[in-house]
């Protein structure tokens, strides 16, 4: 695979591959039944598709399972951090360090969901955009702005020159996330890496850090679960 | 392996089967550096800890990430459903098709933080409680009681008889999460198969069927998602 070409798989990613139309689509390739949807969602974006034999599709497949679908496309395009940052309702998710290439599309995957207008992403240390993002995301890197920084902090650093509001996420808050007072605002929301939370110096830069409130026994919630909720709060606060 | 001793694997996982001294805990092999927290807490539960070398450890393993730690401990004690029903404050989840191991364990591990009291599961389809449900649970499994019944829909039925509200969880909803009046009152939050959603018959089982609401382009959340909103909002009506 060249650096510019991306291999999206699974079938929720390349039915929004094929619908969002905001890339070219290369290939589709398929094996086995029950695929008239993408047949007629690639017919429709004049795309061929190749039925193959499954031993085939399975020895191109860089996820676990690819459901028997299979496409290549140009890469997704890059978004701009300050033009992320300026727009009047920003509601930006940052990932301060989460590698877990699950995690990453799953948080995607919700925050488009929760109506979020864009992802952002250090360029070095996290999880790339592969295969298993793509498909943990079900389509959302079609839709959903994604802007890769230097670095976190600094990216935060612009958000407050901006006016955006930054809030952090992190077992050790100083608020409640049901008693955000900036949901509303334009604000970046900062999720922290598994496990180790947010980092330090990403700490230090938020305007806000909310915590999740723990009701039983164990210490802390997944990374992709904490999204859900702190990116559903701002929603139900935007409506 | 042996049907009386279950494997449990992760750090996080051994560190609250160690720590809730509900199951007898048989051995604990580690395996790296980092290890003080899992064998100050492995002293304390009076359980012998035993240094391996790393291919050892990896070979025994049957998660993708043992991270250094495996335990094997009596299997999980099974709760009576009925007794769940009961209590005054009732908030179980139940599964009806969820087949997907880490999405239990995931579920699971939410629905604990958030204060359910138990968890239904069909004994037969869906996943059982293997090394891999138990590390995506984080040690949710030593806490929550786990019931395994015949059927969800005769689960249902019997909740309906005992006055506990079962309310659905699907795409197709009666009414959104976030409007759900029943939330404070004993009830069974019901989530379908990843990608089929709820079963007709126990959707049809079920006074109250609720939604997400999607404000993005992707059409769907991923059930672990759907279920951390789901149980938080239940958790916050109930405070």
């Amino acid at each position: 695979m060249s650096r510019g070409t991306d291999q999206v798989e699974g079938r929720r990613a390349v039915l929004e591959l094929l619908r969002a139309r905001r890339r070219r689509v290369r290939t589709v390739w398929v094996s086995g039944d029950d695929l008239a949807e993408i047949e007629a969602e690639a017919r429709a974006a004049r795309v061929k598709v190749q039925r193959v034999p499954r031993d085939q599709l399975d020895g191109r497949a860089r996820t676990e399972a690819s459901q028997g679908v299979i496409a290549t496309a140009d890469p997704v395009r890059e978004a701009d951090i300050d033009e992320l940052l300026a727009e009047p309702r920003a509601f930006l998710v940052a990932l301060d360090g989460v590698t877990d290439p699950g995690n990453l599309g799953a948080v995607m995957r919700t925050a488009e969901a929760a109506g979020a207008t864009g992802i952002v992403v250090p360029r070095h240390r996290a999880a790339r955009i592969t295969p298993v993002v793509t498909k943990a995301a079900a389509g959302a890197v079609e839709h959903l702005p994604i802007a890769s920084v230097s670095g976190i902090p600094s990216a935060l650093e612009r958000a407050r020159r901006a006016d955006v509001w930054t809030v952090g996420l992190d077992s050790n808050g100083d608020t409640e996330l049901f008693d955000l007072a900036v949901a509303d605002q334009p604000l970046v929301l900062v999720l922290g890496a598994e496990g180790r939370g947010l980092s330090k110096l990403a700490r230090a830069r938020c305007d806000v850090v909310a915590s999740i409130p723990m009701h039983g026994a164990i210490e802390s919630l997944n990374v992709a679960a904490a999204a859900a909720l702190a990116c559903y709060e701002i929603a139900r606060r935007r409506q």
